[in-house]
């Protein structure tokens, strides 16, 4: 995996020009206005697991359109008082598997919430949420990136971002949660979600975590490498040349280039230069772009993998600093 | 390209036990009463193309639960009376494309009804027709063989199966067509299509030509082949072991092997003896399970191309004896 | 396929120096004089097919060296009078194949040739046409690029080139065909031929259209892309550094940077910006060369299929508008 | 990914002959009695990690020839007691990563005891033991298959199998472990030294779990799969010819089918009928070989990854009942 | 590489019942009378290399209709008398490239007669002696097991073999060359002319090496491997099934099961079992059906290197008792 | 194929600024100095093979720290007096292999001390001496560009660079050789360790031939090529990022870049630009901090085959020049 991408330095200092859909913010205030009229009370119900030491509970809460969406949370067993709480966002193609494969805030002392991705959880960890549609506004892709991409009111993106700003929104109903002591974690799909909901959720966040995330700086994405998910959007947009216009306008929406500058919280950024799937400028872009205090780790020899293990050890650090 | 699969004296006898869902029958004539239920008239609206030696008309009709398809309707220019009409289905990931891509049935004086697919038409040739859902029952992997799979009444399938059963059965309204002289056509998953056509329509179909169908003897396919869009379930599978079963049952209700014994119409097969994405043995299961007078035209050294311009000839030669 | 070649802003400025073959022009008229000189009339031969909309003739015609060479003649059935007629080229590998797999001109209301390609017609779509030698001057890599390449005289595109010149210059002699309407289309190594046919063939040509062609800027070509046919050269070059500059000498003489010039008739090119085959660049190179009014259609998220259907309608307009 | 071995039916009939080396028990006494002989009490340190829920300590003890060997030992936090332990080896080209990449087992109330794998630790997940030789025995193919091949005394595996019998054997020694109730596990190679320990050990084991296995029938596995790192015997035996009757005899010494009749500890097993890497006829030629009771978890559709979530939670299950 | 084809214990038996064509003899008889009616004498010119140890001649000699042939004869410098002399032909795609690169049989006192290929020579190892065709039979996939495949009598291989047997027939005439002692040697398509050689050739040959031959059993060849070149056979039926059996029957002129009863002289052959260009059963057809004395030297972990360095030792011996 | 790297004008111009590690000199002095110390006479046995026209000595010498290091040594036979010797050493994976695969040097007219490389020699020419450790500085992934790169004095290549200026300083000990004219010769990893040889042995050398080499500006390799053995630094380095440091000091220690500037010799070099395994621009980073008189010799179209036959032609030219 070569340095197909700028050099460190040139990251460091780029900035590209973008341009946000003029009714970006009309947008996503309506959008989550209309999720949270639609909203019922969380649920969360025990679940007996093999683990002893860990507490977890199958919770329900409504996202986009009041739609059901899955979630587990796990807690130390025998924790008293509310705990800190880390919303976690997945991978794309994930969805939240078993309990038993989210340990890793639990055994820091979390109330760890991880929220099913809508209609994913098929390609590499089972999930349990539908993805109730409208899928109704056109052809696609196979694939999430493309599923109503020529109308930003109904796109796949559109519904998952208000997902996760609906997640982190309800934590603090959860049983064992203090909902002022609040981050939001994730990877690669996730952390594009994490920077969204960080931007656009109505409840303070006191820390996020962003390693390689996608859904960064979709347009120069899609020139600059071939690899899933965002060559998803290059099919599209070949067999359709004359509606890429329109597509793109719609990613647009989704973009944490435009998104994140509204966003306040100390943040924490990974990006890998020998990333192809998340492209390091592409993530680079996002971070200058952001609104609050933010770090970036950087890994020099990592592709999309953006530093696994010892970017887990640092980001464990970075949210005990801020909310434990 | 070896000869992965059984061989041709094998594949001639091949006549493997199936056990069809017990309420089969119900299941699709309470599928299609419904949409026959919620039909509206089609609509056909004459479109200008450069071609000054055929006549195209944009179709609009009712599919599953009345929602609405798109089609192309393309005929000789200057026909006097209805003419025989040919509907095809269209292989996966493409979608009905421009006029000006379906001219061999026109040329050869037929009525051409080309039926777009839900959803899909961006992968290699443009759709314009969406996938209304509701896609509410589960996680997918990415493409469209798992979107629903986990339940028969949410599936995918069959709300295409469904359109392409009311496309046949809209196909005498259209103008410049004689219902009478009707024949179903498709390759890879329109041969599927047309299979299903041929077994479920209410109305008389002449002729039937099905070129290295998809969707036969689906549980043997996802044992014998890695290639997509067989592998998608494979993948489901794999990440769901505890839903394998009721995704497999699922598919039996569109698979041919089961649906194809109530067809009557004469019907043109080909199997290519190098074809991992419809594998010989999944067509020769659904060929000798077909109900009606069949033939069998086996490409010994194609891979899914399944004869091509070959068996293009040899269907116009099928069609024309049967129909015109 | 990421961006790989020029962007688009210096593709539309990219016009490098490019040094022709000092006998460039004695090369091909003595070359074609003697075509000329050997040629016999072209024979027209009806042909029954399927189609009932169109009249096929088997066509035999004189090219290089007075060798016959194969072509399909479709013309719509019923036309009266004379038609306007396109000449078609064929893409690298391919063949005439069966009349039925040429019905877009046709069905546009024209006369349509197309030519056979020598030698090949073996690797995707059928041919009837041998390539009489002389294969005298070397060895050569598999394929038909590196074919006699050490001597122009004995190349095998000088033989190919020399095919697609007469086959325009004996349109006129054909059935039904108006030789005063008469325009010349191909795609990729058909692009090719039908720029080298506008740049050398005697009769008056009306209309142009080259998609992604092949034969452009080859020295360049060589040194940007590793996908074949370009690189059947680098694999040449590889084995016989001593004879290099006499390979890339001989391709001067059928490299389209250097024929194009001389090319009057009103032309339309496209280049994909995602085609590693013919590689954006060297159809730019050609396309500024070009001496006659010209227009460039981009797809940015093509690769070599550059632009299909839409396209296709593209040219149909262009061929319309100025020969019909 | 096919079904390319036995069928299912197949494997649970298929018991191959196979010829253990004459002196296997003398060869195992001698180079376990020299690692006791050599042996130096295991040290364990307490390390400080974000972990409020798990206490770590970083372990050496002795392995083969009395080299040290590296390990983690976790267990619950604030744990009253000795507690049930697992031993887990790792897969091939791994190491022992971070504490905190190993938390399933002390969320399930076990100590967990990790241990490296000398020389490995590179490839995918950090390590920290070397291999501290003698790598005198002759060349080798990149990689630990072929490391030392020529002679069994000299062989890696032999090193590797002694580090992981005594791993077991000196977890009694460890802060916190009641050694009475002691289980081992581990997937891929870390499933073969599973076995190995529960056949070699001199200390009573009370579960075995061992996830799809390598180290099984490897004279087999040699010639159904190309996939590494059997393939790398492969590659060995290929340049070597006259020397590969002496490395398929080296690895006799450390083949399970040789070793497990010799363990007596309830074990479960998992074979995955799509995993080519270590294929599910060798797996269950060691399953059948097993002197212990025994059970084995079927995966269908599963290459190498051979149940993940889903056995480690059928393992969490198996285990408590015999261990907790 | 999986042991893919038989098993060593069904080579051993496997003896295919194959048909030649009817006019086998009479074929060739004619094909050599008229090459040796159109011969011309050979010529040797001395050649200035930086070998100081062997003197190298630049041979020309007549092939197939008297067309020249180039090859190299590399002698021990300062040998007194005439040698023993070994006639090589070389595999699928190289030439005789330079004098420096064949020394091994000069090295052990032989005079060695390196034949070009005639139109090969640029894939991997140079090439001076081009095909003057005629190429005119028709279509061919690139490469050359198709170039001229419809007919036997413009065939491309019958060119070759034909040039093969010519060149052991006039090695006798080249200076320092004992002509009655003669071996033909060849690895791939090399071995196929060196077994053509031995089949049809005129003068005696004390000894034949055949190192996993090209050109043996190619109808089953042709379905149990994708690999070229037997695949450019596969590609040519695929796209012209019409013409598949007329291109099967003429390769049936130059299989070595059919050729091969005819030869007389002790035979030394290899097979690899993990072969898949040349496939063992295939090997094992020709061996079973070669009429004189034979070996066969199996390499059980080998792909088409079929024993390198260890089967060209082996070779040294086996001429060495026959010849020297 | 592309041209990845600089353009031939850069690569000219090419001098980066390299770091060498401060005591660069004293450990190499060192390093030999003991290995002098330990060193026993070079043994040297005849051996038979079927090479009539050369004699073989099997050769063993000390290398680093004592150990003994096999070779062959391979002479004209017949030979009187003293000959001049080149010593050659092997790439990547290889080891001597048999004697009969080393001819080209002795059909020159020299002495041909081919040394084996201590622990390869199992990936495509066999081997037949061990890396007798200590490997026992630290993990590393399947190879040996990492093993032991943690510390210098661990690691792999310093091992095997102070064997390759052992086998330069004893091959005068050898039968029939003249010490004084003395030429070494490589390619790839051999091909750096004749620039290590000519940079730190203590004898005079007249020639010096590097083809390909590899380790060279180590630093730059990694960030441009994804190939192995340079990738395999990479994988190091993404599992272990705090590592990364440490492990390229390492490999400073061993890179021709800085090693080069002390040698003297006349050198020829040669240079590929299509090279991925060992890039043009880090041979002629090396190229250009060579310390003595330099020719290169690049090919424009080749891989790492750099140049092959030709280039092989050339190296015996600039040898005799300089050695004879």
């Amino acid at each position: 995996m070569t340095l197909f991408d700028l050099s460190l330095d040139e990251l460091w200092r780029h900035r590209p020009r973008v341009t946000p859909p003029a009714d970006l913010d009309g947008f996503w205030a309506e959008t989550l206005a209309e999720a949270r009229a639609a909203a019922a009370p969380a649920v969360a119900a025990r679940v007996r697991t093999p683990l002893t030491q860990v507490t977890t509970y199958d919770v329900s809460f409504t996202g986009y359109a009041g739609q059901q969406i899955k979630a587990w949370l796990n807690l130390p067993a025998g924790a008293v008082g509310p705990l800190p709480v880390v919303v976690e966002f997945i991978g794309y193609g994930g969805g939240r598997g078993r309990p038993h494969e989210w340990l890793l805030w639990a055994a820091a002392g979390y109330a760890h919430l991880v929220m099913d991705t809508r209609g994913q959880g098929a390609s590499w960890r089972g999930g349990d949420t539908p993805d109730p549609g409208p899928d109704g506004t056109g052809p696609s892709v196979p694939g999430y990136l493309t599923r109503g991409v020529l109308d930003p009111r109904g796109y796949y993106y559109r519904r998952l971002v208000t997902d996760a700003v609906r997640a982190v929104e309800i934590a603090g109903e959860l049983p064992g949660v203090d909902a002022d002591r609040l981050a939001v974690v994730g990877c690669s799909q996730g952390g594009g979600l994490a920077l969204a909901a960080a931007s656009l959720a109505s409840v303070p966040i006191r820390a996020v975590v962003s390693q390689v995330p996608f859904l960064c700086h979709i347009r120069r994405a899609v020139t600059i490498t071939d690899a899933d998910p965002y060559a998803e959007l290059v099919r599209f947009c070949r067999i359709h040349p004359d509606r890429a216009a329109a597509a793109l306008t719609t990613t647009d929406y989704v973009d944490m280039v435009h998104l994140t500058p509204r966003a306040t919280a100390p943040a924490l950024f990974s990006a890998a230069l020998m990333d192809e799937i998340c492209p390091p400028s592409t993530v680079f872009a996002a971070y200058h772009a952001y609104g609050g205090p933010k770090e970036m780790e950087v890994y020099e020899w990592d592709g999309h993998e953006g530093g696994r293990a010892h970017f887990a050890h640092r980001s464990l650090e970075f949210v005990a600093a801020l909310v434990h």
